[in-house]
């Protein structure tokens, strides 16, 4: 990026309901995919424009506070962009700002943490059918101390290629910060469990989240997650959960300082060779 | 309804997007419609079901805590049909309970109050996609002061024919029992206004909204409120919110001692000699 171009912070949220996932497919609809064309349309670009993104989530994820950014020419009024960008934009999409990028910033690579949520209704919850698009339904009911006891065993820095779809190049070492499931009082009934990592790999979120169910609703014993979860390669007994239930719902960045130093270190750790398609 | 037959209370919830309303309609996919049908195949009857409701709500309003009531032939296994109906309804529609109603129970007349909400997102909310089939989007900042103000004139024993489709032989006249508009914590930036009232006419809640939404809004000024309200007849200007924002929350009852007593009294003030379509 030279002096010819700015880089902008977008941060949106979108319903992933009728998507083909984040990135960009052939023939397919995908959010990248929308915001890019918009953004190339309403500036009358000649030269194509490339969307980067915190959490490339999968077909169906949604997300409430995502986090991209985006080279653009010089001279952009973001207030009128923004306001066409919201006007063309399917209703499923909605961008809440575009704001000049702090130097240094890169959605991916100077993100610190994700926090993602995943919602389940188990045979104790009321499932409410406006939230039917966002939550699973489960027909056991869940025993959350059981859950979150197994969930603890996963904490901190780790080998997560047993939940993760294998990337040839990429690292599956993440560091769990967070995992804790709870009946939400703004949802009621609704079993929200929450797991917040410096990064994700591919598909890791669901496939935790397959293993803690099978746990919780008692289909499987403490055993079994012992094995699953010191496992040297994915396991084929963990379910992947269904995509409709989880939601990125936040992103977390360092100060503005040191945003150029954390790229570099996480550029270094993580990046393949090979484009990935999974959530970050 | 003899000793052949027993009455149940359902409690149910429906996302009401894509239903023409709760009210049967030849040749439209309705609640009332899509509940009759399969209580009448999985009890196998050759007499047709008819369901009573506590609010009859319009085309696309939705319902979280609805009540209805229905005469079944004895001997109903209502755990076994409370599990069949659940497996073959469509996922928009969850009846929660089917319990044996109480002596003297109607699920229309019984009921002492009725309460709705209606959310909206004006320019000072941050609108998230997860919930755009429940909130109504208006451009302008609303002033929740001048609103709730002008509702609090509303409030009490007085006709709304001003706020009412006609219904020949039936009153207009009600007693709204709140009116409030905050912003809610659990949706962070959606306006959430509560109306309660014994019971409401067809489109009553919603040109409420559409009458103090222009003032809040600065649309229309006190004035042109004042004149709306003691109209005689539905006012032209003032517009019908639409139905996406309305959710009916909440249906009360009296004790069981007095539910007879309160049907008997409800049915002679209200009922009219033509079937209502409206919200009760």
């Amino acid at each position: 990026m030279g002096t010819t171009h700015r880089r902008w912070r977008l941060d949106l949220g979108y319903d992933g309901t009728n998507f083909s996932g984040w990135a960009v497919q052939p023939d397919r609809r995908t959010v990248q995919g929308e915001l890019e064309h918009w953004l190339s349309r309403v500036l009358r670009l000649d030269e194509p424009v490339r969307l980067v993104v915190a959490g490339r989530t999968d077909a169906g994820v949604h997300a409430r506070a995502q986090v991209a950014h985006v080279d653009l020419p010089v001279g952009v009024d973001s207030t009128a962009l923004l306001r066409r960008l919201r006007r063309v934009l399917s209703d499923a999409i909605v961008v809440h700002a575009l704001t000049p990028a702090p130097d240094g910033f890169d959605a991916r690579f100077s993100a610190i943490w994700r926090r993602y949520v995943y919602r389940l209704w188990d045979s104790a919850s009321t499932p409410d059918p406006l939230f039917r698009h966002m939550v699973t339904l489960i027909p056991e009911e869940l025993d959350l101390g059981h859950f979150n006891a197994a969930g603890n065993q996963l904490l901190g820095l780790r080998d997560f290629a047993p939940f993760c779809k294998p990337r040839s190049g990429a690292t599956t070492i993440r560091t769990l910060l967070q995992l804790h499931a709870e009946r939400a009082e703004d949802l009621p009934g609704t079993i929200e469990c929450t797991l917040v990592a410096d990064a994700f790999c591919h598909s890791m979120v669901r496939s935790v989240m397959g293993a803690l169910v099978a746990v919780g609703a008692g289909r499987r014993d403490d055993n079994w997650f012992h094995q699953v979860m010191t496992a040297e390669l994915r396991h084929n007994e963990v379910l992947v959960m269904p995509a409709k239930g989880l939601t990125l719902e936040e992103v977390g960045y360092p100060d503005e300082d040191h945003l150029a130093r954390r790229a570099a270190e996480a550029r270094s750790k993580r990046e393949s060779t090979t484009p990935g398609t999974g959530n970050e």
